[in-house]
């Protein structure tokens, strides 16, 4: 059955240079609309769920495009506020081989939605109407309002008896100097309300500052993962290890954690046409194996394989049916169909 | 000494999006138009032949459009009617490593080509004209007013002494549920008027329905393609073998059966840029070899080699001219030529 | 108050050649999706009502980016089913000066709208949900199944107390060698169903048989408006007429007949860069004036700027907000805002 | 009945950059293939008849690319010779308004065709294939080894029994200082060859050095034509004046002199997209006429609008069919055609 | 002899929709880089002159897009400054015919330019190095620190002997609730240090409060500008008056003050191609013709013909040569130039 | 501290088609300016030195194209000098997998740079600008003017002490039927004067017509290249040995020859985007450590890191700042930098 799920988050302006030149060679940019709440508010009603978005848009050409950019992805727009003058921007130059992508950000702490007021959104009425509600790390960076609205609208769904999801998503370049420690508390705050964790052992050792003798990434995975769960009381938690090739194809395998049990994903290798947003497509996956009431085992492959698949579709947002998801879990390259 | 050749066929209108985007992503379509006819005549220009096509086109600008593509690739117009209302259409999404191209076919059973009515040929003056003619199972699937085109062509063409070309081609897609069975008695008639035949032992096994206790490709092949030969009286039948690796590297290997004796192309192994066509190329090598009097192994080995490059070039259609299939023959990767 | 409106009829892809180049000059396509049923709800929804669209799209990649178009366009999908084979295409090559733009159709009767069963819409619901529903002689010249499902659904919203909007939009080519015979007929049922009428006496006179001795086209609808009105009794009729001058400007001026009285609006003329569609936003902005009560005068005006707007944007589906309408209104060119 | 029509000339490579912009500001171009033998051979091809282009292409890809497009344009290639090593090239930068266009040449003296020896062409193949010949005087301006190609030709066609064309087509920057003193003995050989010309007064006063006292442009061309006419005893004289309007809107009026006789075209207005090749489209309806035996009023009024209409397409290269042009010869700009 | 002139002004990235879709409509930008300062700079190297620009970008890929594009259109770049964080941004929705172009602006007070501290730049070595510069109102919108950075450098500049060139360019956007009486001051104060003055009568009223009893446009202008001149000692002021039509196209007409006259260019009528940035062309014109030394009528007609010419190429900044801009001064629109 | 440096060479213009179709399929060019002297000169800017460009560009908007962009790409414009007619003109098609690329010139030698006459650069004013000269074997190949040029400089710069650079470069191609035979003369004479010479062991054995007995490329280099700067008395010696994969990458390890000792940088092995320019940027890695006085192991790290990168990068010319390059040296490929 169909479920209602709300994510908070900032809408980004996407602006790429396309093919493989720089920003100082090209004169085009392809504009797409996203982020972390966007892609998983849109990989979830293409699974068949009603994606909502909780964010704030500028008024004008720029918001009026994104809210169209929205809608088209399948996203519901009735949590959409408009108000406060800018959207946050990023521009990507496209890397090959050796050579990186790069991300370039614009002013986002002046964006409409990190400069919205209190009283901005109605976290009642939300909670009221939907079953699950999802958060992310990027987010917990921006400011004390914005982590305001965070806990507010989490507390709200938790009593509303609403399930919350949070990606721990830790982006160094966001927390400045102090970083995992400035971070800490704020982190240590979601995880104390939230169902559903996404992340690994890294996040457990440096934003949770949790220690363990282990040495390989495995080990401490399996040694920290229940320790936070058991911490926080969290119900599920899961995430990834993504390993780089020399051919620049990637490998991924995923795990989940529930019930004091593990279950791996089988690991995955590909090519990678666009990597932005495939942690949120892997995330959309583990939400609807628990939506739908999946079998830990079958979620992980169904998220794993939503995964690998959005790193193979252009722009950062999820583009797959559960159809297609399944399709791939078992897939093998095949001739064109036809 | 060059020959003439018509390929009897329709001309598809083939509307792809560029780079990787879905059709639920872009707002851009690159169009050219092919087929498998437009495919073989083309090539055969290319070696130095005279290709005609022999086919219906609607008037008006997507009629327009498609002879000058047609003209462009230098196939002879000869043959080309005007008439009917439609033209045959397809969408082409280009898949990226594990997620798979699609293709998205619009109503062409009432194309020009398709309902093209008795009379619309003069299969008397085509037969004439020809030193040989090609037909494909794609044809063969559409309906009684074409497969009745097909015979009388075959026909008119065998008794001037012409060659007759048939290329199995199966596409399940295209016979609806009784799928080979519905076939079969249409394969039948085509291979009895057949000289040449592009098929392997996957056609006699399940369009034939022919049996072997043989359990490789290979051993299946040596088994069934002799008694294929040998009941329909065919004097050289042609195919290959494809392996689709996981890098999306694809592997070729040509076979050509004449005079009771099975002569193998190497195994050529290569990056794809656009798979559709390539098994027209390698038709169009074979067809060459014979035309031209190639020993067995020289065409397997010119027809593989062809059928290889026409996977490293944008469009359905080959565009190697004979001294670059020769070249390629042998080539190994090389650097930049100047 | 914002109200809901639910225009019935068929999605098409339009698939355009940029710039002025033909068809056999090109390789390139833009494609959007439009039709008159998507250009009025979608500019409803900009004028801030909740439109509809009731139709049918097939499943597949074509019917899901229609689909996401619509959703882009902010029309309600609710009332959209999936089912059947095809869409409906036209191609437009761009006119230049004195060489006129050409449309060219695909076969649209196979598609899945004019293919939709009986029992593929739910009447009973839309007209329960609505305010108002709009048609359209286009989705009239199709066929019987079509034209069933108008005649249901226009009871049914009557039934319900919602108004029927009925835009004549006489279109030659579709109806064949009887024309207008064939359509009157068609054409008196839905003017007896109808509230709101969009027409002009053209359409008396050709489609609805009627006459006057009156010379200029002025004092033919003076003569023959009042009379539709009342042989049908319809509560509101409007239209335009439309001068094209040498240096392919346009002029428009509209007319309301209500309550016994013409009001015309001012004679507009300007540069035009995209014809297509704009009798719609005419329609969309009279059937905005009635829902929000505006008087006559003002909801001409605003239809007539609406209209005159249309032509000045890329696409068939107009894009100017209720604000940007009423600006127009008193419009003289401007400097560049900023 | 259909005619078959050789032009003589060189294909120069157009490499345009698309919009307004300059080569300094742009980084994209687009190229197509053109010349004064390929705009008339191929517009002839498009009213119906054969039309051939006699000229050298360097081989490898430019030539193949040169080839390809002209087999397009629906352009004879039996007497497209091929050898040398350069493809004569110009740049075009859009003008826009008071800003005029501008054209680059690349050398094209070095180009296959001017530097093709004697034997290239077979003149009595040629000559025996044809029932006219198109000259002009910008191959004129070439080289001596081009010139004597054009009076080889042209002689071998005469003696045929062919006719022969001549368009004047006089361009200062190609005869150096000296200018028309240089042109003249060469513009005179043709011009007793030629059976129909394309020239108006200011050929005859410039190029020929004829005098009249007449100050009009139209009493200037009454007077002079007649006087070449009988000096050069050449059965059709016929050229345009054109006039350049403030908005950028061109003027244009055909004239044609035969048997002693003027008749003069509409004065045809119009909007102006691409003018290069425009002359050669009014040339063509001039040649269409003739070989098709309408009377001078007919033939000038559709060689004026098949001119009016090369203005309105992208490209050098006429591309109206013989309805088009009629449709044109009436025409008021319209409604949009679907 | 070529001058040395160094414009103070911030770098705006300029992301421009193609053709006239909306951003809401497209999904790709065109993007340059321009500002007050860059168009004087580069007009200034275009007719000789050494022009440099006194600003601050960012480090990164968007700071090294800008300088390489400044050194494109041949700025000097001796003078840009690397630091901050941030680029002012504006995206630019092209208008049609009644529909008005629609500039918005990202947020330019956290740019590089804008957060430039004290001591960025070293005043005495510009000024040491340069024989004029230029200033502008939108700088003098922007902050205290802006305004410092301005009066800092036209003081040192003027101190040097240098020519001061202040252009009013009044921007009620950027000026807040008190618009015109929080700008006074400010202005004021560049007027007592400017030798050359761009404005016109509007800013005389309304910026500085000055009063008059005339009506027309004209006389206004007459009464006012010399008692600018008079008041704040100002050598020359020159301006234009511009009618937008009602096809679209302007009409512009240059006015000089100098010496107690006044000298008036030509009323040039023209079609537009894009607007922004042709103030800036005029103003060069102006500078130019001061620093050579024209008598006053050349130099204004010199700049009304640089002014009509940049609205007639793509992109904000001028690019005619000092030749292309005499040629146009008489210019008739004329036949393409080959 | 950064240093002078003068690339004496031809800037060519570089038409390539987009994607990977061919010339005869497409219809577009992307192009910029590019030459061994251009790669050179931008390198060495973004590495923090002056790097100017000693060449010849014709008169009108070509010419002012490749000015514009030699000036974007940070390249010095003191020594180009402005006269002749031409550009020379590359058109590149992209090859795919086994699929080539194919370059065709246009006629180079009519160039503004390959005809420049005598007395068109002032060799003194260059020598004493600068710090090092940089000269390339396809230079060479042209004709005896330019040669004449290459040795006017390189001996001015020589004489005042600047460093003389030699990059073999040998061109087969260009030197006609006599080939190494003829180009020998010429290259000792260059090898004469240089102080840092690009080259490998095949130059020694095919242009200088040197002998080993070795049979390993390894052991040849370790015998010719001494010998070579010994016969020569050159100061650094430096090349590479690449290999092409059959998956298309290619492997690189370049080597320095020094003081009488070897040094081999590491064996870099990466994907492919454009080859073209890569041999430039190596040989501006080497000229960058020479010209800051690295130690040989790390100039040849430095330089084979700039090779590897410049294969990942749009167009001939390298864009890696210094900092860039040495990240590169220990890269792994990583993940997207945000």
């Amino acid at each position: 059955m169909p479920k209602r799920i709300a994510a908070f988050g900032e809408v980004m302006m996407r602006l790429q240079v396309p093919g493989v030149e720089l920003l100082s060679q090209s004169s085009v940019l392809n504009y797409s609309f996203s982020g972390t709440g966007v892609n998983i508010a849109s990989a979830l009603s293409r699974f068949g769920h009603a994606g909502y978005l909780v964010t704030r848009l500028p008024n004008g050409p720029l918001g009026d495009a994104a809210a169209a950019y929205l809608r088209k992805l399948g996203i519901g727009a009735d949590f959409v506020q408009r108000g406060g003058s800018y959207l946050g921007m990023y521009f990507l130059e496209n890397g090959f081989g050796v050579r990186p992508s790069r991300v370039t950000y614009t002013n986002r702490l002046e964006s409409s939605f990190n400069t919205a007021p209190e009283g901005t959104y109605d976290w009642e009425g939300i909670a009221a109407s939907v079953d699950a509600a999802h958060f992310c790390g990027i987010t917990l960076a921006m400011n004390d309002g914005v982590r305001g609205h965070m806990l507010a609208m989490a507390q709200a769904v938790k009593k509303r008896g609403g399930a919350v999801v949070f990606d721990c998503n830790y982006r160094p370049s966001l927390w400045g100097e102090r970083g995992y420690l400035a971070a800490r508390p704020h982190y240590e705050r979601m995880l104390e309300l939230a169902d559903i964790v996404l992340m690994n052992e890294k996040d457990a050792m440096l934003t949770l500052g949790m220690n363990t003798e282990k040495e390989t990434r495995e080990d401490r995975l399996k040694a920290l993962i229940p320790a936070v769960a058991d911490k926080f009381a969290i119900r599920v938690i899961a995430g990834t290890h993504r390993d780089i090739h020399a051919d620049n194809s990637h490998s991924l395998r995923g795990f989940i954690y529930k019930g004091g049990q593990f279950a791996f994903s089988r690991r995955l290798t590909f090519s990678v046409h666009d990597r932005i947003g495939a942690g949120d497509a892997f995330a959309s996956g583990i939400i609807h194996g628990e939506l739908e009431g999946f079998p830990p085992e079958r979620s992980v492959n169904f998220a794993a394989a939503a995964g690998m698949l959005a790193h193979t579709v252009a722009g950062d947002t999820p583009m797959a049916s559960e159809a297609e998801v399944f399709r791939a879990i078992d897939s093998r390259i095949g001739d064109v169909e036809r």
